[in-house]
């Protein structure tokens, strides 16, 4: 009895601290150790359990809650593989700063490694890819270790937050039995009811001097540009616009940027990049000599070679969470520093000066590209570049875009252009997986609808399991499969000319019909058969409710053809467009 | 070209000495970085090559086919959370004993870190869970080079095969270009062609004076008992039975210990101890003086608990792969030696003795106690014991049965009794995860034919996934879903009667239609009404190849009832026979 005291009193201590530091929402997969830390939070009336089975698909999808909410959420599972099955989705969180607080159950220190029965080493089961591990106090009710587990909790919860935010794994020891006292009472604390202690994070700002300085050496620049990628910083799209205008700088702006949809300026956003930065003609016009860049490095590897191939210009990185983003050594100033502070400050530090021209020939080979892009809706069949094209047109104001990896992400860099709809875009770009694409995806539908997922067929397979929580909580989701039945992104890397065994290794097609799992999860399924059909589906998207998935059919090899034809009748046009700007 | 041509020899003569170790399959998950070795793993001729799109189920289906085959098995993926996805296969290798060859890509060293895609820090990616990392050299084609990744490769292989087995990890930084290049004489090596380097791996073994003192410990002993848990020890089945009618010592042989099947003599072996043991008259009635252990500890928590009442007898580890196997802390010597050789070797140093009625007494109790099982035959409904109780019988000569975790394997200890079949019972028991047991038995099936997969609704769910290779490979196996919506176990546990929201937290049911997901991978599906119905299609199960998936539905709290009138009823007969007995 008096264990139990102690069982309860601990973990009702640390679940009164976690709803304290604002976590609303847990995701638990049932066990049998992790029964105390299950039992209490479900008492608590300010938390949302999430219950799930599969722990791979169940972090992704706390992953999604997260990402959306913008708050930490809390995982909890048992002892054993169950933990090792959450690695996937930490390491996203890791690299794509995310807040998670992952809670282990774990065997008592007696029971491990003695070959008892679902005990495996948890002690940095996640490496180096959590923030912080702290192995817990056993239970205990005394005063001291009370304070102990609402401190841990309140600092661990605070830590997933700071930038940059990631995840933080406490593993609780628990002995038997593991039933706790359930008491009316169970969350009233006589000591500092309202939390134990408040974490205030704070940001990452530079000074005057440091402004002045960068000031200074951006004003004896004439072909700057703003590079921006995937952020989610506050405020940002505001103060960037501001700050593109009076450096009178265009900004390149990534699909997950947030700026190429919305109610800010889209003046001097660039977006057609990934399409004209293929063109030798247009990258030897637009040579800059600084760039300012934010965020994610881009998804496009034509502006990757670009910013190569202009390695002596300066490149300018700010990160507010710290990090050293930056693959292609080009940095030659690293500014930790809020992005958002960083614009807003920097613009008072500017002396305005006359446009150089420079900002004009972005403009107007993105303009130029854009007007060819349009060939692209003469495609009757079916096809992914399409696809993409149309998207921002057949979303709903407010929607939220989550697009899986591999060709999807770089389909819509390429063909999802500038658009004043309010449409967040997702992705999970941390560690760029295929895996755990659906369950973030419906996690982050709990807070952001209406969403539509757009992901390839390898994707969707990889996390079928994750659609059973569209399922049991009736989520809203808009699935549009492309299935062109295997890997599409091999054809377009060197191995679809060099391997001889190409489908066996890279093409790897499934031959699934996916109805068969959406009936399984109580879904709505179509097969789309051609434009006209998708569009009427998309238009009445908002009155179908529950789990929705059309499946569009595609053909790898066609698609990369397709794709070849478009970059080569673009880049003629604007190959000719610069020699006729250079006479 | 100097790069691809280094690329290519120094992943030819690292797959050369991988077939040279005796490694046959090689489970490889698509992808960009790992493209070099997985070209060139499919030009070799010896190499037989499984490609799994998704990485925690391709893991595991390697776990199962190492499982049956007794040999390695090399895993092949990409970097990020691909490698990331092996985790929960590698910590169930690594704690069942499996060995496993865990070759991640990785990008290289300048692109680590720097917010490059799909990079994460794999170094120590998998922490104590394996036996050993090793970060490669980079590709180069001067002999030390060559030599070290040849020395590296067989190293690796023998020392995943070294008893304890388990998994190693190989992470292999590869820059661009991919693409080896492809000659007909790939592997053909001048120096040492036939292996660089063969590893000839030691077994434990205790000397003369060691068994000498460790038998005349045991002729001091009256009611001495053997026990034998989940096992794989060559030879060892005979041995053991020796052992024991020399010493005239009951064995309690957990259905993992292989004993409970074959053609080797039965006489001693105990089986029903599951059901007796939870009666204390015959706990009392059975005090032993000394245990004999081998293998991991069984599954029975009823033997577990007798064991902990009993701590003052003397307990002999004997572990083959020199851990430490005992939960309870009840060992008095650990003796660290081949279990095959330590009963071969002890009979020369055992004088026999007469028989001090101690093994009678068990043979009684055993006796009775499976008389009264014959109840369970009266169940006219579907049920979960009975099942497992007629399944010795339905099995054909040769079987292999692969249980899933929590109640079957339970379910399994309780009912499968003693027979003279071959049948080999395997299970996933290192960390006793719900997790791959679908991909573990498919991995299996490749080897062990025909396979018999007995598991839960909740295990099948959790690798639906998994199913892929059946459908891709026209893998012959015969699954056997028992669905009681949810999960089993908590039903005997104390939340059962303690947790208000039981259902939300534990009993989780998903309400899924298996046909779907069945028919979804071409399987052959069958509700099964009766046991009339099931009779039949076992008796013609070898008759139909592919994936046959039969589903058994059952009802939690039925099965919860029926298990405990079964031990209530049956624990009644105990106490009256040993009263019987006493008198």
């Amino acid at each position: 009895m008096e264990h139990q005291e102690s069982l309860t009193a601990y973990i009702a201590a640390f679940v009164s601290e976690l709803v304290q530091t604002g976590i609303t929402d847990v995701v638990v997969s049932p066990g049998s150790r992790s029964t105390p830390m299950a039992m209490v939070m479900a008492e608590h009336p300010d938390l949302t359990l999430h219950i799930h089975v599969d722990e791979r698909s169940a972090a992704f999808f706390a992953l999604g809650i997260a990402k959306a909410s913008k708050r930490p959420v809390a995982i909890l599972c048992t002892s054993g593989t169950a933990a090792a099955n959450y690695y996937p989705a930490i390491v996203e969180a890791h690299y794509s700063r995310v807040p998670l607080l992952v809670l282990t159950a774990d065997r008592p220190h007696e029971l491990r490694e003695v070959g008892a029965p679902q005990a495996i080493d948890q002690i940095h089961l996640y490496g180096n890819h959590v923030k912080w591990f702290a192995e817990m106090a056993l239970p205990e009710k005394n005063n001291d270790i009370i304070r102990y587990a609402r401190t841990v909790c309140a600092r661990a919860a605070a830590l997933a937050s700071q930038s940059p935010s990631g995840p933080v794994h406490l593993n609780f020891p628990f002995r038997e039995p593991l039933i706790p006292i359930m008491d009316e009472n169970l969350f009233q604390t006589e000591e500092r009811p309202n939390g134990y202690v408040k974490v205030h994070n704070g940001d990452l700002t530079i000074n005057s001097y440091q402004f002045r300085d960068i000031a200074a050496k951006l004003s004896r620049k004439e072909k700057g540009i703003i590079i921006c990628g995937n952020l989610e910083t506050e405020g940002f799209a505001d103060a960037v616009t501001i700050l593109a205008s009076v450096l009178n700088f265009p900004i390149i702006a990534d699909p997950l940027s947030q700026l190429r949809s919305g109610k800010h300026s889209s003046e001097n956003i660039i977006e057609a990049y990934d399409t004209f930065l293929r063109n030798e003609d247009a990258k030897s016009f637009l040579k800059p000599d600084v760039v300012i860049r934010f965020g994610a490095m881009p998804v496009s590897k034509a502006l990757t070679i670009f910013l190569k191939e202009n390695h002596s210009a300066e490149q300018y990185v700010i990160d507010s969470g710290g990090g050293w983003r930056d693959p292609a050594a080009l940095s030659t100033d690293m500014i930790f520093c809020n992005e958002t502070f960083f614009c807003k400050s920097l613009i008072s530090y500017i002396k305005p000066k006359a446009p150089t021209g420079s900002l004009e020939k972005w403009r107007n080979i993105n303009t130029l590209t854009k007007e060819h892009m349009k060939i692209i809706n003469d495609s009757t069949e079916l096809s992914e570049s399409r696809l993409f094209y149309q998207l921002a047109d057949m979303l709903p104001e407010g929607a939220t875009l989550f697009v899986g990896n591999s060709m999807p992400i770089r389909d819509l860099d390429s063909f999802f252009l500038n658009n004043e709809k309010s449409i967040k875009v997702m992705a999970n770009r941390g560690a760029n997986g295929i895996d755990g694409t659906v369950s973030t995806a419906l996690g982050a539908a709990l807070y952001s609808k209406p969403l539509y997922l757009v992901l390839g067929d390898l994707t969707f397979f990889h996390d079928l399991n994750g659609l059973i929580a569209a399922k049991l909580y009736n989520i809203d989701i808009h699935i549009i499969v492309i299935n062109n039945n295997g890997g599409g992104i091999f054809s377009f890397l060197p191995q679809a000319e060099h391997a001889k065994k190409f489908e066996l290794l890279f093409g790897t097609p499934l031959n699934i019909e996916f109805e068969h799992a959406v009936r399984m999860f109580n879904g709505n399924y179509m097969n789309i058969k051609d434009w006209d059909q998708f569009g009427s589906v998309m238009k009445v998207s908002l009155e179908t409710p529950g789990l929705n998935v059309r499946e569009i059919s595609t053909n790898r090899d066609r698609n990369t053809l397709e794709h070849r034809e478009f970059w080569r009748s673009v880049s003629w046009e604007i190959s000719n467009f610069v020699k006729g700007e250079r006479k």
